[in-house]
């Protein structure tokens, strides 16, 4: 338990917790309100962090408007000066014009269609500027979302109190889920707790708060001793205090060359009282260190001494 | 009150200091002078920095200028080697050209109007070159400017020199006004207070100088206790010390992936003496955690025991 | 000998080890299972990690791909309305339109061949958007795959136990191979040796963790004093351990503006029990300081006193 | 003095010193050889750290080889399968084929040349993607090289031996050149002396070793106490001992986003024994402080005390 015991971490004061503070997603659970839109609104984050299917559906209205606008601009003011035009009727005319509005916000530029006079010259010349300018926005957003860290860290589905040394502990075990390599991880766990009616937060020690290589998996350990804040509660104890555990983990990732981050949370529901991890690592037949992934989450019943 | 008091915290030393060291806005207030300009200049940092308004002006007078450039080009070497061209006079010549010349500029290329003969081919075939190379900076500028994080910590109106355990103690409030992640939150808060006719710098201790979780507001608390530069000074004495309280927030943006910073200065007109910041967390009917942040700066007064 | 002796260093507890943990190149050994595909496969670091032939060839297959199926668009809904195409057989027909496809694709727009009409004028326009989209992917990954920081840290070929002040140090060296400058450097070693059956981990200290400066060379020191797991240990008490030293180099690459890692192993068969490293640096006749990367392995057999 | 003193940081072991190991300009002076070439070169770190001028060339250089290759493919295996050339010999046909390549390879695209048949076909389609592909990598390497952060701290010329309260101090004086903000700036300054023959290098105590804020000049201060190797040397026991200080700052630039680094080095040329940096900030008369960077390396003389 370290000196920060009893400060608030960031979550400010809650009194009397019902929901999670952090959904098993890893995402906050707080609603939040009170500033107007264009405070709270930032265009980039917004267009990083929506669905892909939203993504490119948003892409597909701003080729269509875009195409739209310049093609008005042509019909309204120009459409004599575009030359090469084939049509037999206003609307093919029409057509015709926002093809060549397309070709041009594209640079495809094929040239059956081309403006002569000054104005479709202009209009024409502004809207294949307004197309780099704008597609290097889309395309810069679209490998922006595409080269993003996504989350890799998986955890395992419940948290144990289980035997350590002479005492118990705290444990949840992590693991790299795709096959780059993450550096320098470090894990910090943040334990919300009941006591006497409002809630304390609390840092848990670690026994390794971090590990340079991180090739497998990792077993998060906080012993609890005589000073950690779950000393002497049995499970229906711990039940009473109706505790949320607050995992993060930082560390490199060496493929995005980005440092990365995940956020995880444990409620009653997610944590046994009196298991152990299965050992998921083992050599194989020639002799190479293997380990089971899918059995992360995997772990025994085990008696558990009173603390 | 750190080692580091009494050091100048890079602020140089300053004798009587009647303008603040930083704007409310968080930027320096500083006069510099002295280089000459192109050892001041960087012209990334300028194109980075200057407004959207200004840069698409720029943008604009940039083709423009280029194709003027190349389009004189063309006129007075090769205007008879650009076949295709329709005109019934000199300025729609020239005008012809200068379209011509966008076109290659931008790749649109219609063909209408294209080079024949080693001067305009080869005149056309740098300007694509050109282009190409240009629009990559224009749009990799413009992308820059786009992704670059904003300032998103928004600060409390005021600061408060309140009651704090059975002592009192500086505090403000923050707050992450965007709908992102901010991991990993440090603050610093650097005081500048006259002394004896000279202006004394101090790095102030905080209760708690960093938090991992920052889902909604942090306040920040200096303990004005025997250490504390302040210590001892009533309301009419703080005044008479002309502070400045110097605030650095630093965190991880889990939406641009950057490290993000902020600045804040307060100074005698922006410290209330003798105030409490109200709750702005609370659980709403669903029992799901609450945070207003548009009552970030409110505070109700409350008196204050003398140190 | 830190704190952390004993514990796990990440890579999990295996008990008796045949193969090393970590190659020479500095991968590790670890053969992971147990996830479904879509879990542990992502696609930008597939993209980023696959060899540049290979990469190549994925590009070539999608630009083939791509072109046939737009080409099959066209073909089966509006062949009539690709004007300007010159064919005198069906496969004839075929070809125009491929290359008109690839035309639109890449945005090069002959215009020979254009689209007239609704279907085709809209295939087209989706084709070309399609394609700025999907090239922006593909030379993001190529500008990705080149500027990555590539593995740049030299390390000797054997590890040496060699004599250090009046005591033994396990030593290495490691060099910067390229022009560039790699600035505060940190080292880390992990040792993990064969105890009472199992295997246990270690973290070694060092005599030096780190150095600002990074101009040529760095011998990484071990001393083998009385807190070292290796104290007391002959060459055939180290054989009999069957150590396995891993290292870890990070730093932060002046020319890519990245932090950079190394990783490497050395086993028993890469260290060589009573050697000193010779001295690679010297003045030339100039007074420049020179250094002889082409001997960073070089070393000279010397006898070690007993630990 | 801290505890790192006679080590090597990262210089090696140099016997008697001639040169410097650091230039002026911060590039070490080290000449390295004994790898081969293809260890030591790589193709981006050389392409971002040329000269502009020798950059423009070799994308001249590269833009015309890839159009003479091309357009001796095209020349070579299918002259006739481009349509709408216009020649009237030989060397017009190389002409037309050559900026048909070029129009082709920056996807321009005229059209007026445009291939017909399958051999004209598919180079010209393959052209076009080899011209995309390396565009990408050409307008990175542009934008790369505009967007890097340049050097951009300012030295005082001459590094002093200044009175520091009752004893002396070797101080030398840094200023932020650009209008942008670097924040978090830390210094280490590193000192290489001859002693019995042989250079040895100290990592030199600072009086303060980073500033949160710097907004204009930051003085670097090393007391020569008894803790100094410096201590007690006076002007000619300095020179006898042929120092050299290797200053390194570090800080977080806010316009490039990035960290940046730069390197200094003084040696006894750039040392004036008894001297006092002139104060450069003051008050303008409208209160404002004001800084003149004009005078950052002026200095006075000043007798000096023994130590």
């Amino acid at each position: 338990m370290s000196k920060i015991q009893d400060k608030e971490l960031g979550f400010g004061t809650v009194e009397q917790r019902q929901r999670r503070l952090m959904t098993k997603e890893g995402n906050y659970n707080y609603i939040r309100f009170g500033l107007p839109f264009n405070e709270t609104f930032h265009i980039y984050q917004f267009l990083i962090q929506i669905s892909w299917k939203r993504f490119f559906l948003l892409v597909l209205l701003w080729y269509l408007l875009v195409n739209v606008l310049f093609t008005g601009l042509y019909y309204l003011i120009c459409p004599s000066h575009l030359t090469g035009m084939v049509f037999n009727s206003e609307s093919e005319r029409f057509m015709e014009i926002f093809f060549f509005s397309s070709q041009t916000l594209t640079t495809v530029g094929y040239g059956r269609i081309n403006p002569s006079g000054w104005s479709a010259g202009l209009i024409s010349s502004l809207e294949s500027l307004f197309g780099l300018l704008s597609f290097a926005l889309v395309t810069g957003l679209l490998y922006g979302r595409f080269s993003k860290p996504s989350p890799r860290i998986k955890f395992s589905e419940q948290a144990l109190i289980a035997p350590y040394q002479d005492k118990t502990a705290f444990m949840l075990r992590i693991a790299n889920q795709l096959e780059s390599n993450i550096l320098d991880v470090k894990a910090q766990i943040s334990l919300s707790i009941s006591e006497n009616g409002s809630r304390k937060f609390y840092a848990l020690s670690l026994e390794r708060e971090s590990v340079v290589f991180f090739p497998s998996n990792w077993t998060l350990v906080h012993p609890i001793d005589a000073n950690s804040p779950l000393y002497g509660l049995d499970e229906a104890g711990l039940r009473q205090v109706d505790p949320e555990f607050l995992i993060f983990i930082q560390g490199f990732d060496d493929t995005f060359y980005q440092n990365i981050h995940a956020k995880m949370s444990y409620t009653m529901a997610e944590i046994f009282y009196g298991g152990k991890f299965v050992k998921i690592t083992a050599l194989n037949e020639d002799g190479y260190p293997t380990v089971d992934l899918g059995a992360l989450s995997h772990f025994e019943k085990i008696g558990l001494k009173k603390n």
